[in-house]
């Protein structure tokens, strides 16, 4: 197989039909409170039959939240399957039916008790493409006003209000791995530099 | 509560005992042939129970190739959980003991058939903190030699050869967005601008 050399459009649009996975069957094997587990029989590109496990997830939102003096407001979160505290921005599963931005909102008010004049969504990632569907929307918040946070019960969780040098160097030395939180100091960076652009936002 | 405005070590060792939850009780609740799935009873901060479940995962660790020309070896796989393809960085699993390294070398030469000779670790990623504890380390590797690849049975995937900059422009327009991949490109940008630093590599 000789490797290809395609570029913009042809690289994305590529046929893709000796790739293909097809459905067979599906069926849920795990439904518990916070995980729902698919199992499906696939068919694959060469027609043998595969097994495929995955999470079904809703989906979820993490807004990065620009103060005016340009720092920014981040979480301290124990993270039980780590076992540790972990530095992040906020996020939060969508609701059933629930719009994007609504949930960025949502999400900032209830946790950092904070409000935004202007939100912009910078674009989306993929967290585990190997076994989960989840992707995570990625907004931008500005014209914040503090107010009073409402966490749901049993959520426990730090404000800290960050300098972005400072999240640089942290990510830099390998302290703050959270991948959310790595790619919203790049699409930060990238936009603060005029390289990646945020409709309606304007470094 | 008043945010906090730690910086630096204080940020990352401030007291955490207010955040902290303790295991109670664990049981594997869903073992696949991917997946496996574990529920803890746990104990929250202010003394109240609560479950928590998780993927129970091995690790995995990245590869970004470069080729002596600038170009990067990138692969299309189809990603079952999303139903299409994805363009992303060679990555794979940790076996059972695994070192990393050697887990990056394996992985690198059976899907793309590329040996490198000079092997470095750039960092860590964590990409799904809220229900796995999968750690992804990325490495990054020089000096490439092609040869034949050993794709796994059932394993179907192309190799493309991608330019940096190209790669920069998917990413920012939205069309790629495999959280690992960003993560790659953002170590990759960040150290050539002699901005983060890999132990034993020189941009």
């Amino acid at each position: 197989m000789r490797p290809g050399h395609r570029q913009g459009a042809q690289l994305l649009n590529a046929p893709d039909d000796h790739l293909r996975e097809e459905t067979v069957a599906s069926e849920t094997v795990f439904a518990g409170r916070l995980l729902e587990v698919r199992r499906d029989r696939i068919r694959l590109p060469d027609g043998a039959e595969a097994t495929r496990e995955f999470i079904v997830h809703p989906g979820a939102v993490m807004v990065v939240p620009m103060l005016d003096d340009g720092r920014l407001v981040m979480e301290r979160q124990w993270r039980y399957p780590l076992a540790r505290v972990m530095l992040e921005f906020p996020a939060g599963k969508l609701e059933r039916g629930e719009p994007a931005r609504d949930c960025a909102q949502r999400e900032l008010f209830e946790e950092t008790g904070y409000r935004a004049a202007h939100w912009a969504r910078a674009g989306v990632l993929h967290n585990a493409i190997a076994y989960s569907n989840e992707h995570i929307e990625i907004w931008f918040a500005r014209g914040l006003v503090a107010g009073q946070r409402r966490l749901d019960e049993g959520e426990f969780l730090d404000i800290e209000l960050v300098d972005a040098g400072e999240l640089d160097r942290l990510c830099a030395a390998g302290a703050v791995t959270d991948a959310k939180t790595l790619i919203g100091l790049q699409w930060l960076q990238n936009w603060r530099a005029g390289r990646w652009s945020i409709d309606g936002f304007t470094p």
